[in-house]
């Protein structure tokens, strides 16, 4: 069955480069080029891990597409989640013609563009499933696929030396909320028609047997409903559509009001009802600030935070800092979201303080109360199967993940030759076969936004850029039961070029620290990871404010 | 039941004090007082969370223990984790009488003592299950639990108030590999002459069913070795014998030498030996400087690591940097141990880390490695039920596995008064039933060791302490891809009287760190991990030979 796709000697060579999201979780992007045309597919952020004091984001070194300058014609989007779009704003000026993307994709990526001021207006092009685009020497096609979020695509790039199939994310859901199947039927006809190359997700390959459908988590949800006396308060991610609309359907059942509490459910939960991907029976939904004027036991909150962030709506109700929502005794907490590894124990934190409230907290195992949007190994041997392609890259993932990728691809697809790239490699394509014939640079962009909210003042920097900016170390010491103060801060600065406003403002900071600090609830004074994360804020604002300057502020916390 | 045991008007009050493990994992010690008498049972350590820089033990402020100066006739061990005897060389100033505990915890008590330089000649006094001890008011006896460490118990203390429970770590496995049963006999018989007080543990309270047997592992680790076609390396705590048992025995079967390799696995399995908790059958065991004598398909490695500790066995081989233990490509690395949080990202390093050389990655979920060595909810309230006892208290946990367990007894013994204690609260128990009628002082102190293996080198010291001994912080600008230096790093001090000798180091230290970092391998220099552990260990080396000095140090990389 490969001998229909062979290929025409002389054809154009095309090549492939991840510039990001091999070897690390998150900020996914893909280049293929062939001639004069590239496409960019996703454009993704990654969260920073907790070494990376100060940083609110990173992505792709949008510099690696500097090569590519005036040639790249079209950016593809496989779907709406931030480690697949958040970074288009940043490659926004290096995409020379439109933007592609399901409608729900593009609806997720519209805020992000107005709140940069980029001017997007008649770029966006909606495409729905097995709509098919021609650009330049490719043609693009989408393919639906399941996963946690709505409208989300695999990709068939038709080229002149074979089909490419990019997988996106996905897992194979059976029993879709939405009735929206995968699209086996497709995978398996360009399968059997020849595939040159199987670009798949690996996220959960080292998860065996089958991630399970995102209707698994009803069952748990409705023995909470049904025995819960006061109010029911789930953290789950902003972008799960389908969590939200089990957990509206149930309230409705059990008539219970639903509130959307933090920015960012508030937002993806209009944008959703917006587009008809999440519908909410009229009058099930109250504002969060209506909740006080209810009994507990008729409320559901849906709310960010499931990661312990220290700003958002869970970690602020849980130390009593929220406006319009207070833990009592009855109330459960349900954790409906993994855990990213890194901010385990942030989370613990949130779950101690909200169980010293009284609250009943539950988490995936107690009951089932949340299932993964990426396919485990059976469901990936599944695409492997049916694709049965000559070449195989496994992408996003750390190493350990594309290994594993790799070992079930060789186990399934025995006659496929698989390709371990790292971000940055370009993956050459011609008669010959397929290697790896040169490397880009690639990298990591820090950006240094605000998590307090305040839109707009998003600030593009790198590394070099931070150092240059200088560096403010804070010593804070304090007293592990009371949290009082137990002497004035330290403010310690470096790489910074010294004028009479800053020297001013050296003098006073420590004072200017001691006083914010006191303001400050005791409970968040003795938790390690939320005074740390106000002791930042405070003096990133300072420095601001009064300076004009955003150095990597570094919180130091001597407990006594 | 109950009338057996109430309390004679005019008996002596009882008083029960946690001085840690209540609001977190780790650092174990209670003190149970009665007129003139005081006991202290367990006496731990926690491992730091990350946030401790330079820190490397925690321990229960043992100036809790000075308004009980003098009083304090002996510590009772429940078993040999370090979470209940770490601090016994820190306490044993304060206790004025024996330690008693069963053969294994006492043997591993003794090279900490030793190491510690103390005498302790004719003071530690092996007991076996069963036994009673008299001492002042009080009848200790000792009640064999299973758990994941051999030789463990529970105690039930005959107090002239009522018999208290305290059940030390345990779960309620059925098969125990060594046929010691959990003294179920021994609790039903105590709980219907009627109980005063239970303390259980918490740990895993919100862990559903049950936690299963340490058998449980063979089945998976079976299919490991029938299919390895290189060496077989396995990591988990160096402390779990029943697991050393379980892969001895495979190995011995699959034909494996097995080799130790780690001080810690070393040390443990040698006592273990000694002692016949562990059985290895002769010519089974080869040295680690051994096993490049062998086939790799011939070879068990047993190492330590599985938090990714940097200094670990495991996490140095992940990074070639073993004398004697090379991964290669047919290699299988298994995970036998559960991620301590807060290790998480540590320990997905070295796997990448191991990827790269080509192993193959098993982590409990893709086999059956690991299980818990504390009782799930059904454990925990199987004893609750043969306890019954008047006043529960849970122990053992943060506050919400405390919380937890608090609501298992309310459901489990609705006539049971639950009492929830924080670390210092003063329990006394009289003829008016138990109330917290005071508030010693607890906190932590931090142990500031070394990981280098200089043993005898560990140095005591507080917060305070710490602080005042001063701060550093190395600033250091590497390369993310090469892990070349950017620049010479910087080296901020503060809080450090100065002196000429130290001034000199000052002006040297950047130029010392660099040649230190140049000579350290790329890929420990790309781990921000690992070379964050590196500059603070370079650093912490510099001040202490040169300037007499150990401050804190914190190091920053800035990945450029």
């Amino acid at each position: 069955m490969m001998t229909a796709q062979s290929t025409a000697v002389g054809a154009p060579a095309v090549e492939v480069i991840p510039v990001g999201g091999l070897g690390e979780f998150g900020m996914n992007m893909m280049l293929v080029a062939c001639g004069d045309t590239a496409l960019l597919v996703d454009a993704g952020v990654m969260f920073p891990e907790p070494e990376l004091f100060g940083v609110d984001l990173v992505i792709p070194d949008v510099g690696a597409l500097d090569t590519y300058k005036g040639r790249i014609a079209a950016l593809i989007l496989t779907h709406g989640h931030e480690d697949h779009i958040g970074a288009v704003p940043h490659v926004w000026p290096h995409i020379n013609g439109p933007v592609y993307g399901t409608a729900f994709t593009l609806a997720m990526v519209t805020p992000k563009l107005d709140e940069h001021g980029v001017d997007h207006d008649g770029r966006l092009i909606t495409v729905t499933p097995r709509q098919r685009i021609e650009i330049g020497p490719f043609t693009v096609e989408f393919i639906h696929v399941t996963h946690s979020i709505p409208d989300a695509t695999a990709l068939a790039i038709h080229t002149p030396q074979g089909v490419i199939i990019h997988t996106g994310d996905f897992k194979i859901d059976q029993t879709p909320l939405d009735g929206e199947r995968f699209d086996l039927h497709r995978l398996a006809e360009l399968g059997s028609q020849g595939v040159l190359a199987l670009f798949g997700d690996s996220t959960n390959a080292d998860a065996p047997g089958f991630t399970g459908s995102d209707r698994d988590v009803i069952p748990g949800f409705e023995e909470i409903f049904s025995s819960a006396p006061g109010k029911i308060i789930v953290a789950s991610f902003s972008t799960s559509i389908y969590r939200m609309q089990v957990l509206v359907d149930i309230a409705d059942q059990f008539e219970r009001k639903v509130a959307f509490v933090g920015r960012g459910m508030i937002r993806n939960s209009e944008i959703a009802a917006r587009l008809g991907v999440l519908t909410i029976p009229p009058g099930l939904q109250i504002a969060d600030s209506d909740i006080r004027d209810y009994d507990p036991q008729d409320i559901l909150c849906l709310c960010t935070g499931s990661q312990g962030e220290p700003m958002a709506a869970l970690p602020r109700i849980a130390i009593d800092d929220h406006r319009h929502v207070k833990v009592e005794d009855d109330d459960v907490v349900v954790f409906s979201a993994r855990s990213i590894p890194g901010n385990e124990k942030a989370i613990a934190r949130v779950m101690n303080h909200l169980a010293k409230r009284g609250a009943d907290i539950i988490i995936d195992g107690m009951k089932h109360v949340h299932v993964s949007g990426h396919g485990s190994a059976e469901e990936l041997k599944l695409v492997l199967s049916l694709v049965q392609p000559r070449f195989f890259v496994p992408i996003h993932g750390e190493y350990r993940q594309l290994a594993q990728h790799a070992r079930l691809a060789r186990a399934v697809c025995p006659s496929a030759t698989v390709r371990m790239l790292e971000d940055g490699d370009v993956l050459r394509f011609d008669a010959e076969g397929a290697k790896v014939v040169d490397r880009v640079k690639t990298g990591r962009i820090l950006v240094d936004g605000t998590r307090m909210g305040e839109v707009g003042d998003e600030i593009l920097r790198d590394r070099r850029h931070l150092a240059g900016d200088g560096l403010v170390v804070a010593v804070v010491a304090i007293n592990g039961k009371t949290g009082e103060l137990e002497r004035t801060p330290e403010v310690i600065v470096r790489g910074m070029a010294t004028d009479p406003r800053q020297d001013e403002l050296l003098r006073e900071a420590p004072g200017l620290l001691e006083r914010a600090l006191g303001e400050v609830p005791r409970e968040e004074r003795t938790d390690p990871g939320l005074v740390k994360e106000r002791i930042r804020l405070e003096v990133q604002r300072m420095f601001r404010k009064r300076a004009n300057r955003r150095p990597l502020v570094l919180p130091v916390v001597l407990e006594m």
